[in-house]
């Protein structure tokens, strides 16, 4: 066990840099100025910056030979989620502990745990004077609270990079790698259906008056799915798995299993079998929130106006905008005549997609398997990962990946990081940067 | 004009008989006691029974000739509106005052004026030793409350009468006066739709897991109105309006004005010309209130729990236990595979219909159309009055009708009653009165 490298990541945790607690913005930036000051120990250069209030940490460890070499950037965060409830902790949070195997701490996961075992790699690598990389680093410090600075940054930056390396994700299981190669993107919606002046007596008017209730159903089923498939003209643009994303899927837990696992039931017949085409690959509408009228008191009431939060998940490959367009058609379409349909995009974020063809990524698949002894699952997030899209744009091949376990708490009590994975994640990553080299 | 009438009405509107309002309950059972003294001072019997905690007057007044007359009932509720907002009258409500032709004071229309033009035809006839049937009184005082003791009564009285004479409605516009011939019946439910054990993150199980919301909708959209028309087996039983009442129909204000003045717009094309038929001679069926997610905060979930009031009015001749028993059905068998449907009754009224064809209604519209010099219009009313019901299941010919004008400010500040309408009021229960003598 790396001890020097384990008191480091106890003197980061005890800087509770909880970025949704204003309070705490002092300590966010202390984390960062950390980081920085860890950056420029190593010989590397580094500073905090203020990206327009909120604080960015960009540095820089040049290559070992000099001259002329790829550019791998660092992505990490150094930021960590609140720590309530603390009495559900069995331990201080921001006190590493080590117990049973495992590293106790907020952030021990994610990711100041693994953002270290990065720096690790990078470090141990230029005392050496083997790093063939020039590595970048820019580290962000909202990343809990879904702050978009390091998003700008990276759409400002001039410089780029060869590759970009994350860890900052989780294996399917124990000794199951991953590499992420999509996120979804959103686009989410609150829509009111007006149908008249004032709500009327559902015995006077009712049969002939327009009820805003019955509105909001019938435009809402017409863009729900049908029998699991969405509407024809949402599907456009989606970018179907690759065969190794397929051939991942096949290694995964049954989608039977994880729905069940959450006492939810399928959608429809066919959701248990497609569950990781569904959740990753395939837009997904859903409605949010539905509201209008008396659905408790019993009330003769004859509603003239309904509210909905409706949003679509958008696969890999679709533009927000242009599938925005669609559904908004779709649901004017929908609405039946004397209605009014109010609609009001709340957000959009697009999808994200690595190009798993690139060089960097397939170098970086074989280091992995190379060091780990087994080959990382290419496997998609249902949810948005804005920084996939933004390295996307920039042309970046996203190495995301990680040492987190699924039982390893992270945005929960007892946050831990399994000790075990410490010298394997250095050992990985190191390989993954020596690799990259050969860009 | 009648000018002892109006010092009774005015004793008997300072009495403030408010059913909704507990601290009033001494005052309603005052207003039965003054009409039941009012009853026994005409040569007739009264009480004012206790029924299961609710005033009931009860009384009759002896048919003139003795021996074998004919029996009337009639029925008027001596409780009253809450006066609220009280600022908004223009005169004390518990104050008879003359204005403009007007009387004004709580219960100058709804119902003592008219309850008391009723008593004075019965008396007055008596008086004259000209009373040809034999007139019972059933008043109550939880109308304004929806209480069931007349109803009650009714079923459990044996004595039955020959026609029921009930003057508490209000003329279409200024001398156009109408008959009542039926009521819609309602059937309320409230319905909960169930898909999971707990709420769902959507970029995660977005598109596998089944969402409440969207079963709700689906559940929904099955039963709907289509193109105005409800899944035909919701039909079952409707009993079409009669010649007369598609003629009364013809001569109404258009339908397309009716919902224009409400702010309100058609359900659907045919709405419009099809108003009446919509809501006095058909079912309707209305969300009243529908509940789900969150429909205004911008949250990514995907929702187990969704809930909604949903009732149909009941057309007349339809049986609400057969008619919810179809809904429910048409509702199961709505429900995506997976979703749990909890369906509660609320609660069942039945439609109420009047015969047209008893010698009663035709013997009193001639003697009202005899007497005022306009045959009323026989018009169903879209929402429930449980008494109609009652009177049909009892055999006994409902004459509903009246002399409340559409401005007469019943249930709003400043109650009125057209003091034109005192004698010509007095006059058409006479000759009704009297016609009835020929049953």
């Amino acid at each position: 066990m790396n001890r020097d490298l384990i008191s480091e990541l106890a003197e980061w945790i005890a800087i509770p840099s909880v970025s949704a607690d204003p309070d705490r913005a002092g300590d966010v930036e202390r984390a960062g100025e950390w980081l920085a000051e860890k950056i420029r120990e190593a010989g590397g250069e580094a500073e905090r910056i203020d990206w327009y209030g909120q604080p960015l940490v960009v540095g820089e460890i040049a290559a070992s030979g000099g001259g002329k070499a790829p550019t791998v950037l660092c992505y990490g965060h150094f930021d960590v989620q609140s720590a309530a409830p603390l009495d559900l902790w069995e331990s201080d949070p921001f006190a590493l502990v080590q117990r049973d195997g495992w590293l106790y701490g907020r952030g021990a996961a994610d990711d100041k745990g693994q953002l270290l075992i990065l720096l690790e790699a990078v470090r141990s690598l230029a005392r050496e004077r083997a790093l063939p990389v020039n590595v970048r680093f820019a580290c962000d410090g909202e990343e809990e609270v879904g702050g978009h600075s390091i998003i700008d940054f990276l759409a400002a930056d001039e410089r780029g990079a060869d590759a970009c390396l994350i860890f900052d994700i989780a294996m399917i299981e124990r000794d199951v790698p991953v590499f992420t190669t999509a996120s979804r993107g959103l686009a989410y919606f609150h829509l009111e259906l007006l149908s008249g002046e004032r709500d009327l007596h559902s015995g006077v008017y009712g049969g002939a008056a327009m009820n805003a209730l019955h509105a909001l159903v019938q435009t809402l089923a017409a863009v729900l799915p049908d029998g699991g498939s969405l509407p024809e003209p949402l599907l456009e643009g989606v970018v179907p798995p690759s065969a190794d994303e397929l051939a991942s899927i096949a290694a995964l837990p049954a989608g039977a299993g994880v729905l069940a696992e959450q006492g939810a039931r399928p959608s429809d017949p066919g959701a248990e079998a497609d569950f990781y085409l569904r959740t990753c690959a395939l837009p997904a509408l859903d409605l949010n929130g539905i509201e209008g009228g008396s659905p408790h008191l019993q009330k003769t009431v004859l509603p003239v106006k309904a509210e909905a939060n409706l949003s679509i998940r958008l696969a890999p490959g679709q533009d927000p905008e242009k599938i925005a367009r669609v559904l908004e058609r779709l649901l004017r379409e929908a609405v039946p005549t004397g209605a009014e349909l109010r609609l009001q995009l709340l957000s959009a974020s697009p999808p994200g997609l690595v190009d798993q063809d690139a060089p960097a990524i397939q170098l970086a698949l074989a280091a992995f398997e190379r060091s780990f002894g087994r080959r990382p699952l290419l496997v998609r997030i249902g949810g948005t990962v804005p920084i996939i899209h933004a390295l996307e744009s920039a042309g970046i091949p996203a190495i995301v990946t990680g040492f987190d376990l699924p039982d390893g708490n992270t945005h929960s009590p007892n946050e831990r990081f399994w000790a075990g994975y410490v010298e394997p994640g250095i050992a990985a990553a190191r390989e993954i940067l020596s690799e990259l080299g050969k860009l």
